[in-house]
């Protein structure tokens, strides 16, 4: 089973090919999530807006699309030995389920500090935990050991060619479902889900404009687009606990040379895009979902020179892992 | 236009002649809500569920499909007066939306001390407000007044043979997205929306069961159908505000003759089912509109002589319209 054909000499990490195959492969293991409209949000924010409701993906966000491309992509006497990851977020959970489906071993390593729900999700979809410390280096490190031992394929969340194409799928049904569209505004980290995105939409409408939505506290991609470098933030600082993540080597030239801009929001704008999409939309996003709500409403995105342009806007509400556990408490404790 | 038929002798309010009338009526006004599932529900419930998501509906919640047939029927001259009703729920934002739709004016009667959220969605749609006391008394007398000095066609909000008919329309759509179902769950207030959902689905399956779900601070349905008549409770006490209403005299006998049984639920079970709404299914429901849930997953329905004959289940999440204003003050705060 060869499939993945990059020996063509190309700029970047996927092409529409890779995408329309990497969504041929998953078709069975993923929803076509809807594309909700509100016109309520439409006079908000004087656009018309189309959301992407990855929310209702299977494990709850997009991660399910790269993961189950890269799992199903294994030749069958290396997807035998498993695979790894060492994400602690959507990517571990989507890894578990895919693996699961697939029926082999998911190793996933996880930082002691990681959010319970998020390690619940693992177990769930049956991902066997193994715990490391909190850094990064201890992360890689247990990651390489696990690899050693198992003889497991390593399965990045975004900087990995298959995940990319994965990722990338979201647009072949966004673009079915609302042809109309001039803009998409996507969440970016690591910037898997937004090189696939835009990698698939300017081969469809080379006119088309992607946005990337980025929080002010972890604003690496708006620096690297400054710099013409990937920067590093030392520390990042936000609610949207899924856009952490700095670029990497495959991500980071579809961001330079083909994302037309990043608007950046505050987390007090993140907070009041879910208030509307939950209490608009009645739809559960996690903040890094509602990021790209947050964008087309901000003060920054109306003074941009293109503002006018944007007419048709799509919106992926990327995912709807978030601990709620303080509301339910809340309102218990008011019975 | 001479739209209700009812004057053949028949015993309840609507069968599904009105309902299918009234399908045809409100389509272009409504939404085909989708029907979720969920293999994490399916797995802690032991059952195939499939909630119909009305809280997606228009105005969101099933409201607007009794409003829409109601005021889609009148007469020209009659709807040029206007429209009154003095609920302060879903019903009067359905109510006002529905009148904007046909561009007559919406008098809606609100006690003073009803909740923000519900007021502003009846602005929203552009409803005329008028304050009323908090007792019924008043509600209905200042709604008489109205109705004297405007000569607006007064909509009750389920005691209203065009508004059973209209909620009756969730079954035509609900029946056809799962044609597997054996059982149908649905929150029980004034009985409106069961009555609808009751008549057609016995009609096209006359071996279908239909549960209607109640919380333990507003159980008169159950003490109700004990009785043998309508039972009025003096005071109600539950967080599920859309389901304090007792029946009425054309719901009751739909009630009493065809739901099979009602499962009473408390308060904690409903905010539990709440929280699965949201983490698991991604939906933001009101307390209402996860009563469904709470029901299946109650140990009162597990001991149900009918339990094990339930194996495709409907739940009906009937509505999403709910003030989280806590929780985003919450997060706000800890940005």
């Amino acid at each position: 089973m060869e499939v993945f054909n990059y020996s063509k000499s190309q700029k970047y990490a996927a092409d529409i090919d890779s995408i329309k195959e990497a969504h041929t492969r998953i078709i069975p293991y993923i929803h076509k999530t809807p594309v909700f409209s509100s016109t309520s949000l439409d006079s908000i924010s004087g656009k018309q807006l189309f959301f992407k409701c990855e929310c209702f993906q299977k494990g709850g966000s997009f991660k399910i699309r790269g993961a189950s491309n890269a799992i199903f992509s294994l030749e069958d006497d290396q997807a035998a030995k498993g695979v790894v990851t060492h994400s602690s977020g959507n990517h571990a959970a989507a890894v578990s389920l895919a693996a699961k489906l697939r029926g082999i071993p998911a190793y996933v390593i996880i930082p002691k500090n990681a959010p319970i729900c998020k390690v619940e999700n693992v177990k769930r979809y049956g991902g066997q935990i193994i715990w490391s410390e909190a850094t990064l280096q201890s992360r890689e490190s247990t990651a390489t050991e696990v690899q050693q031992r198992t003889g497991a394929n390593l399965i990045h969340p975004f900087n990995d060619k298959r995940i990319i194409s994965g990722q990338g799928t979201v647009t072949l049904e966004l673009l079915e479902q609302a042809p109309e569209l001039d803009t998409i505004i996507v969440p970016i980290s690591g910037g898997g889900l937004i090189s696939g995105i835009t990698l698939a939409a300017k081969s469809i409408n080379p006119s088309i404009r992607v946005l990337a939505a980025e929080p002010k506290g972890a604003d690496d991609s708006a620096r690297s687009k400054l710099a013409g470098r990937i920067v590093h933030l030392s520390e990042t600082n936000t609610i949207a606990d899924g856009l952490r993540a700095s670029l990497g080597d495959l991500t980071w030239p579809v961001v330079r040379d083909l994302v037309d801009d990043v608007i950046v929001v505050d987390d007090e704008e993140i907070v009041e895009a879910m208030r509307l999409c939950y209490e608009v939309l009645k739809v559960a996003v996690e903040p890094s979902g509602a990021i790209g709500l947050a964008a087309v409403l901000s003060d920054q995105c109306k003074k941009k020179s293109y503002w006018r342009e944007m007419k048709n806007i799509g919106i992926i509400l990327s995912g709807g892992n978030v601990d709620l556990g303080i509301l339910w408490e809340l309102l218990k404790a008011n019975i």
